[in-house]
């Protein structure tokens, strides 16, 4: 008896779990995740608030979680208010929730590929067709080609994702408002990284009060160095936070949850401190690697894309023999690193070099 | 601009979000929360226990959430282990879960109604297809027609919720064990109330070991006095658990989620401590309103069904005039109580005799 005597949906059949080997290796340069851990401070702030707020845990949270995504409309700016702002555990829930809103059987979703994996994977697993759109060799994406796509198959939902994930590399907001233009249904741009972009990088977020189908997903998981409290969000016009409403289960958002992504929203100028140096350390090592010669692609992100290698997995065990642990991601013969602290980006390159 | 603008999905088109109102009213019996919040003991040890792990929050939590998976199997013994249990965000997400691996477009899910309105929501929400069984008027279930049912549609799954919501009666052992037998596909028993059954009453996690189809469900939320941390599990056979593996958003469960339910459980002597209590004060509650001459149905959870009223929402209303808020769900012509503590009952038969 095992997984392939149970009756599986047939398009699982086959399929491994997705996600990076959690391993428990000195430097973890292989999930973009923050190096730098909460203050002393903000964990004292955490653990007093979490101790009012569990004196009524018999209770249902707050279903729809208005004092947080007051919050972080307050964060964002942009004129945004609580009714534009939805929020779920990790920018994947929001994600599936858009899918389930406006995918389904019977409707497809396109997205331009090297990108967010789990962009197909929770399209096809809410039974919703999956488009792959190209982008150029050097991950760009040429505008004409894609409204050329959007065109095409008229998808129900177009992703975008800015900066781009596993590339780095963020979209000219003329592209956004092209393809936006261009479709007859949603469009997401999935800004994980947004904050960690280069300086002169509009956000989506600014086209938002001329396109209503417009959709903007955030994470509190990369820049805000919040990765264990799973708390993703959107920015949208207040008709698709309605739609939110009838997709999502009930009391999805816990009461711990939601307190501790207001904590870390109160403490943002501590989290989002960290920001200046990663992107210093990400320029860093974008030019140390090109000045070994390797290919590396533009970085918006806190994490690098370089290549290329015949055999790149030879590389990254190597590396992981030498306690460093980056991702095996993306198109063949490229290789993604993490932006870690100044002495994990010193442990990579020096075993990069003992590598190659 | 609206809702109605949107190319949301038509089966959405003119739905209205799921829920009962969250009103702050002095008596709230409208959701089946456990009405004792925590001790000081247990919310002191939390706010440690956060503080401890709050150090990390800027890693992704553990994927697979494997300490907690271990300490919930040791709750439910039955000699099951860590390979056995499941967690997610409440057991919302364990059915969506359950659903996005064993239905989808071109499947079906057969339920006996009236049962937990989100089995049909849920189903629908993953394009698989609702089939309603019946139940009989005194809310039992025909294990004879649940057989045919069964025969006759074949669904790829079947749920059985025992004790049944929103009706409270618990499912005899046996017409579990026949319906599984003559299930082609997987069967779920939703046993969210499972802990406030009458004495006497077995579990189906006792037919694990003969059927791998089997899924058991479970929730921290209802005498475990948790519904703020919304932790929903169930136990099944390992590969059930891998399946759920090949459809769980990554790391869909935070740290905060995990440590705040494995605090929980090192205080399961004081959570469930109040099982016992509101067991008394449920059948009390049926005494007294049969002694009325109302028609109550047998309740084995924390809350009983009662009518049958031909103006059901006069009656909820003008119990919520009282500030007392039950809850307007089920079959026409009944209302649900929840069982509160000794004051919020005597409180709600003051406001019911007033009313009647």
């Amino acid at each position: 008896m095992n997984l392939d005597d149970l009756p599986i949906r047939d398009d699982l059949r086959g399929k491994k779990p997705y996600g990076a080997p959690q391993l428990d290796v000195p430097v973890q340069l292989n999930t973009n995740e923050n190096p730098y851990p909460p203050s002393k401070a903000l964990v004292d702030d955490l653990a007093e608030e979490i101790r009012r707020d569990a004196a009524s845990l018999n209770r249902y949270p707050d279903r729809d979680a208005l004092a947080l995504r007051a919050d972080l409309a307050g964060y964002l700016g942009h004129g945004l208010t609580t009714e534009q702002l939805w929020a779920a555990n990790g920018s994947n829930e929001v994600l599936q929730q858009i899918l389930q809103a406006f995918g389904g059987h019977g409707r497809t979703a396109l997205g331009f590929e090297p990108s967010y994996s789990m962009h197909p994977i929770i399209t096809t697993g809410t039974s919703t067709e999956w488009v792959s759109g190209a982008r150029e060799d050097d991950f760009s994406l040429d505008v004409e080609k894609a409204v050329a796509a959007v065109e095409e198959h008229r998808p129900d939902i177009v992703f975008l994702t800015s900066p781009n994930n596993p590339t780095g590399t963020a979209l000219p907001l003329e592209t956004i408002a092209r393809v936006v233009a261009a479709a007859p249904g949603m469009v997401v741009v999935d800004e994980a990284y947004a904050e960690f972009a280069r300086t002169g990088t509009p956000s989506a977020l600014t086209l938002l009060p001329e396109h209503p189908r417009l959709i903007v997903t955030r994470t509190m998981s990369k820049a805000f160095a919040m990765a264990g409290t799973r708390l993703g969000y959107l920015a949208a016009h207040p008709a698709v936070v309605e739609a939110m409403l009838l997709v999502r289960l009930p009391y999805h958002l816990s009461t711990v949850t939601q307190a501790t992504a207001r904590v870390a929203l109160r403490h943002r100028a501590e989290l989002l401190g960290t920001v200046d140096a990663l992107r210093r350390e990400r320029d860093d090592t974008v030019a140390w690697l090109r000045g070994l010669g390797l290919t590396v692609a533009d970085s918006d992100a806190n994490f690098v894309l370089f290549g290329r290698f015949a055999n790149r997995r030879a590389i990254w065990e190597k590396l992981l023999e030498r306690g460093v642990l980056i991702r095996e991601v993306g198109p063949p013969e490229w290789l993604r690193v993490s932006i870690g602290t100044s002495e994990e980006m010193s442990a990579f390159r020096a075993a990069l070099e003992g590598v190659l």
